[in-house]
């Protein structure tokens, strides 16, 4: 399983404080806490707190101050991505593209004259999809287009975009229909992804409905989650689910409890 | 969710006891107790305790004389099965019969002559099913003699038979790919049910094992389980599993905690 850690987000107000204030250490710290929990990547994301790519070249060099792991590029500007990925010192992960014409054309070369992986999200011009069917379609003309530009499948992670179960509660059962056809785009399969805590928006019980949902999604092929690495149940409820996916090999001291 | 409630069992210290001494309180405290948690079957094994009809037809009586909850009636023997059914005063759960011949020539008529339904388990003469395509098998000819003996589809629960992961790691996502195919049998399908605990068999970590192999299999079609239904976190996570597949409208009061 790769663990993308969601929390260097000024979508949290201790982050957003941080970036206003220039104040590395929260940034350092959940840096940190992260790794040590088994980030594989740490997601930067400067949210609507600037526009600026020099305040997420700040973060970006922030985090790299203190630890090794890879960073996730968290935009959708390709302005700011093609500034912070010339200062990461490991190959990136882009999140994210879409299938989207003009989004791809941006996106796409600069995952691979950085080496990056990169995520791209089930959907293109026409917006979100709506059943299964309609992620396949979006998710294979992306990965079409991914190969076109000469990206391995081994750098491309599919996102089949998960909605709030509250609000949207067909859609939970469609996107890990979605999750199982993506396994037969190519062998082997690029990887799949999700933002996990969009499930649980708006319930009362999100730390179960969050890992019940991974655990779903794990059967049904998905292998990368970008989500709070900080919960050991969480992480705890994946790594069981990839020892009965027989990916790892059984020990009693499989768990990071 | 067909919640069947494992624990009057003499496999349980408590229960075996109570069976020697006829002593009536154990099974029926675990009656109401599993009934109280939510058991839709109680499931009644008198191992190998006695061989003797009288003492399975003791312990239903017992568990009838507090609860209403109807019963799974555990037992490979016709002859047991014969005089238990007798006695039971709602529609029993026959745990289990296989697909060999004289076998189900013995247990299906009785599943009909009582109105009960039936847990079919995905073997045979041959033996225990080595992966997902000899249990597919099984459990096909299995559920074609239901058929032929007139047993309808939500009367029939198939069974992969769950191997302990840790010493049969292969197994737990045949049974995974089993339980799927399972689905295309009928429209509707036939009910699918495991004994859950022999998956985390010899581990450390039983409960979480349980738990999230329990959600993948709903993930895969699963809509039965015999489990300790007195944990609620098992529970919880199977409720949320169903939430998950859009069985159950999503309600911010859905857990039973």
């Amino acid at each position: 399983m790769i663990f993308v850690g969601e929390r260097i987000n000024t979508g949290f107000r201790d982050i957003k404080q941080a970036v206003l204030d220039r104040d590395r250490k929260p940034l350092q710290e959940w840096a940190r806490r992260q790794t040590e929990a088994g980030a594989d990547f740490l997601d930067i994301n400067l949210g609507a707190v600037s526009t600026k790519a020099e305040d997420m070249c700040w973060m970006i060099e922030t985090v790299q101050a203190v630890v090794e792991t890879p960073i996730s590029i968290d935009t959708n500007k390709a302005a700011i991505l093609a500034e912070a990925i010339r200062l990461c010192d490991k190959p990136a992960l882009i999140n994210s593209t879409t299938g989207a014409q003009d989004k791809a054309e941006q996106f796409f070369p600069i995952a691979v004259e950085y080496n990056a992986s990169i995520i791209g999200l089930a959907m293109d011009e026409s917006g979100s999809p709506e059943n299964a069917d309609m992620r396949v379609e979006k998710a294979g003309m992306l990965l079409a287009k991914a190969m076109d530009y000469g990206i391995p499948m081994e750098r491309l992670y599919l996102d089949p975009i998960v909605m709030p179960m509250k609000f949207r509660q067909q859609q939970a059962v469609e996107v890990l229909d979605a999750v199982r056809q993506f396994q037969m785009f190519s062998d082997p399969p690029p990887h799949v992804i999700c933002g996990l805590s969009n499930v649980s928006s708006g319930t009362i019980h999100r730390k179960l409905i969050d890992r019940t949902f991974l655990v779903m999604a794990i059967a049904n092929g998905m292998d990368a989650v970008i989500c709070d690495v900080m919960d050991r149940d969480l992480i705890n409820a994946a790594c069981t689910a990839e020892l009965i996916m027989n990916k790892a090999i059984y020990a009693d001291s499989y768990t990071r409890t």
